[in-house]
């Protein structure tokens, strides 16, 4: 373990050292190196899937889900996929170097902010290979050096991808040591890892609920934590059903397994009757378990197609990520907007309704990242919102919100340009 | 201690429900409740003064030394200036409500961020009462409920200042709740303030390194920590040498205590000869203690009158807030810039020469919060910024850097307004 430790700090001092140079190259190499990376992919192609199928074989021996599984898999079109995408994000404009609310001050100083990398990122995930590629890229893109601890079960996965990265970026004009990666999976070396704040800037945990809650509470640098979605739909008395019931039923089945989908239906009363048996045929013939207050229990309990279940207290505020979905049904706009102040996570928050007063009272009144009018909550994604890709959704309030591109993996330096002022 | 705890927790729940309204308030309530405190500060100048006084009393009784008892004094022309600069707070430009990068996506989604408040603030601070009122007008001008914990030091200052706050904030209409002062001046309830993640969003130390340690070290929320300031200037070889004198005579002297002065000073060896006694001279007319290098030892020591030490390994990347600089002459820029990696905050830097490719190479390549060309290191302010007023000055790389000003105690929310949208 000693070992292991010293190796980690070696890493993380070559990442810092690195992103000094990497912090100020040019958009041209940067860009180069990515185009690297997509082609090395595709020649490497047989080197990197049978690498996968070493993981993907242990892992269905140890009796992993089939859900699991299918995260760990690569084949020859996903990894096209993936490479694709790099050029996608080769594509995107470079957000470092852009400057700022520039002027000149009443002495003569030229002032402005000057868009600049964060340094060195941390990337701790799970089971999925083609982080190391989406998360290699987009720190390139935006000027970061990054060390990558991916899970053990996609070890030789990711250990054939990053060779692959780290193959071909120095070719560009890329200084060695932009990219890391951490072979040891131990999990003492991860705590290790998040108590080096001297050369990490940020730290990025993609996986489960589990995996965030132990990154967040054990780092000592910032930690971009999101993902964790409770999600509501609140239908206004005013709502167009039609409108209502496509929107429920995309939040909810379009993909269930994610953080954006919907998680507790709110119905004000007095559509209530009207719109949830629609709702919820629909919901039932995607295979939708319903948890339902009273209210909305006895509307439903007459269609004995439906799967219902009565909602315990423990559904309010659940993130389900399954063909589950909870529905209550309240008085007003009030209590929908109370409901999701307490049970909310901050994520994705929409409203269905005709009304502009209650839009406009939801929009202002919701404390979320992302706050819908009419539309679906499965929309909260980076490259639905046009930036491109994300690294992940932030569910904290400082730096950035919701999806994270390429530009909120920047901060800003102040550059002041003189010709000899003193302060009086 | 269980009783003062469970005031805290109701306090900031007070604060949170609170500030869920105040986010929303026109400018024109806000700026309302900003004139009143400026106005009640002056009306009720009596019983502050009267309160400052039992705290200087005490605090002159138990020893405290002169330059902290003039932290700790209010005298009514100090009270005046206070109060003038609320109204200099209340006539910026409200910070919230802005909405940036609104656009309309292909399928018609109309999408933007709009600029909010971050929510609860935390503010722990020492001995200076000011930031009582600086700290709730900043925080109220940005839509943020704030909870206050000043040091015991100056209790009776601050409990007087606090109160003049909330007694007339909710006559303009600003929910009552907004502004929570903690009377009890415990260092066990500081701790658990900082436990306090639920409820307060940012924490915000305002003090010496040992208070902002502590605050950065225990809280679970995000802190704005900065104000220490490793500062160094650099006179390049083709520095203008009148230029330079009086640019680094102003960094070290005009105001020696503060953050932004400067603490090293690091010449060219071209240049060194030429320039050194002459700043040399100028520093010890003020009385600095120089702490050399060899190579500056070698060019000073034949002038009797200054007060010379040789500089040992612990003067390099020590923020001395004294009349002390040290020197340390370098052969190259290279060599100036890796000295500053290693040894600087990434508070302020500064170069100081009349090369372009120096200067460039200067602002590219330094990672600091502040990078100036040809000026003195002591405009890092918000005031001197035109930011208006600031909170701190932070050396952290998320979020906000350098001054924060009111803009930086807002975040944003993605507003989406569509008519039906689900994803495909």
């Amino acid at each position: 373990m000693k070992n292991a430790i010293e190796e980690l700090e070696a890493k993380g001092k070559a990442a810092k050292a690195a992103s000094r140079r990497l912090a100020y190259l040019s958009a041209e190499v940067k860009n180069k190196a990515l185009h690297n990376i997509s082609d090395d992919l595709l020649a490497k192609k047989d080197e990197v899937l049978a690498a996968n199928q070493i993981d993907y074989r242990e892992a269905e021996a140890s009796g992993m889900s089939a859900a699991m599984l299918d995260r760990l898999m690569l084949d020859s079109s996903r990894l096209e996929a993936i490479a694709r995408d790099v050029l996608a994000v080769a594509a995107l404009p470079d957000p470092v170097g852009e400057v700022f609310d520039m002027r000149t001050l009443s002495n003569g100083l030229l002032i402005g902010r000057k868009r600049v990398p964060l340094g060195v990122i941390g990337a701790i995930y799970e089971s999925r290979p083609n982080v190391t590629i989406d998360i290699s890229v987009l720190c390139l893109k935006s000027g970061n050096a990054i060390i990558l601890r991916g899970g053990k079960e996609a070890i030789n996965s990711n250990s054939a991808l990053a060779k692959v990265v780290q193959g071909v970026v120095a070719k560009a004009g890329v200084p060695e040591g932009v990219v890391q990666f951490v072979e040891n999976t131990d999990r003492a070396l991860v705590n290790h890892l998040l108590k080096m704040n001297d050369t990490i800037d940020l730290v990025i945990p993609r996986g489960g609920a589990g995996l965030i809650k132990s990154v967040t509470d054990n780092a000592t640098m910032p930690v971009v934590s999101g993902g964790i979605g409770v999600c509501h739909t609140y239908v206004d008395k005013s709502a167009d059903v039609d409108k209502a019931v496509a929107i429920a039923f995309n939040a909810k089945v379009q993909r269930p397994t994610v953080c954006n989908a919907l998680d507790t239906l709110l119905v004000h009363a007095d559509i209530a009757d009207r719109y949830l048996p629609l709702l919820a045929a629909e919901w039932a013939k995607a295979g939708v378990e319903i948890r339902c207050d009273r209210r909305a229990l006895s509307i439903l309990k007459s269609n004995s197609s439906l799967k219902l279940v009565s909602a315990t207290d423990e559904d309010w505020g659940k993130e389900f990520l399954a063909l589950v979905g909870a529905i209550k049904v309240v008085d007003s706009l009030d209590e929908a907007l109370e409901h999701i102040e307490h049970y909310g996570s901050g994520h994705s928050e929409a409203i269905i309704t005709e009304e502009y007063a209650a839009a406009m009272r939801f929009l202002n009144e919701v404390d979320a990242a992302c706050v819908y009018v009419n539309a679906s909550t499965r929309f909260t994604d980076g490259s639905q919102f046009g930036l491109g890709a994300e690294v992940g959704i932030s569910t904290q309030k400082m730096h950035a919100r919701g999806p994270l591109g390429v530009k909120e993996l920047t901060t800003y330096k102040w550059i002041i340009f003189g010709s000899g002022q003193v302060r009086p």
